[in-house]
């Protein structure tokens, strides 16, 4: 198996081929980036694709739910996943309707994860909890053995992984270029706004300093 | 089959079935706010899930792509789609790790697409070109022969479907309401960054009337 270096027969891009990079540092930067996953796996030989929270840690990503949940219980069982993630940065605009296009970045793993317990469980727990807010995990009451017993975490290795990147403006025909009709890109930004406290908290409980953070920093 | 107003088998939510609904318009917004599709299908017994833009009109969504590509390809050919759109609105910080959690809005479509042509593919493309920009079909040249000739456009109806939300605050565990920590909700706000010229675009051609209504309304 490649280690996240080289495509496989079935991680290889076909599609556009110069938008593809297979190498760790990629798949890294467009997980990190990415604020949630859509992970499909095959139920009853039909697709099924739901959004999760996830985290990742050094080359494995975590996924986590309830322990009564579906994609998690089949996930654990060693059904195999294609996990999802992608991030649009623009619309590209271009003069004819062909294309038009997107700036995106969108990774893709594929493998049979497992499930996890004990220390790796808490250590997933935390990538996912840390995944857009890091320190928050320190920050928050850790999970009890009952809460523990309720919740699945999944492993899934990045060996089998790929990226799809698309940073560019329009490309148009040559004989489109006298066009009166703008082209360009809108780029999309995707940003916090200012925090809401829970209609329950305590009076004098300032901003945690992650929150804090992330508010600030994105 | 039911036609949107209730679930099947499969589209049913089993997983914290109050934060389902079944009935079109909830669908329908949810698909509308969404930028892209995560498109799921089988192929070799394998998940395969991709992101794709879409469009709606009425009560089918619509997908596009070259007729070279996989997904297209396969789907056009029948083979059954899961097709996933998720509105990420808010993180959501409990005083407990457990309790942590997200505001999102997801529409799971299931079925079988079938290829459209003529009049149809010409309405579905001006539907995905219209998704994110209203107005933008009209500004652009229309898509020739040759172009469309190199285009597959996929319907798929909405018969199949079903929304997931959850729009609250943190719901912590009583015996953790007096921890010192703070809670509350993170809205995740997507917005639109100032227009960038494509390098090669004429002098005098000032934003049109689409671009300038999607930024200025989001």
């Amino acid at each position: 198996m490649p280690t996240g270096s080289a495509p496989t027969p079935f991680t290889k891009v076909h599609r556009l081929p110069d938008r593809a990079a297979y190498d760790r540092g990629a798949v890294h930067a467009v997980l990190d980036a990415a604020p949630i996953a859509h992970v499909g796996l095959v139920r009853d030989a039909r697709p099924v694709v739901i959004p999760l929270l996830f985290g990742r840690l050094d080359d494995a990503l975590y996924l986590h739910g309830s322990v009564a949940g579906g994609v998690l219980r089949d996930g654990g069982a060693g059904v195999e996943l294609c996990v999802t993630t992608t991030v649009v940065d623009g619309l590209v605009f271009a003069r004819s309707a062909f294309h038009h296009s997107m700036n995106y970045r969108s990774a893709v793993v594929i493998g049979r994860a497992r499930a996890v317990d004990g220390d790796e469980k808490l250590a997933g727990l935390r990538a996912i909890a840390e995944h857009l807010t890091p320190g928050r995990w320190d920050e928050s009451r850790p999970p009890n053995p009952v809460e523990l017993a309720k919740t699945a975490v999944l492993r899934l290795g990045l060996d089998e992984a790929s990226t799809k990147c698309r940073a560019a403006g329009p490309v148009d025909d040559d004989e489109d270029l006298e066009l009166a009709v703008w082209a360009g890109v809108v780029p999309v930004v995707v940003g916090y706004g200012a925090p809401i406290d829970a209609e329950n908290l305590a009076p004098g409980i300032d901003l945690s300093p992650a929150v804090t953070a992330l508010v600030t920093d994105g």
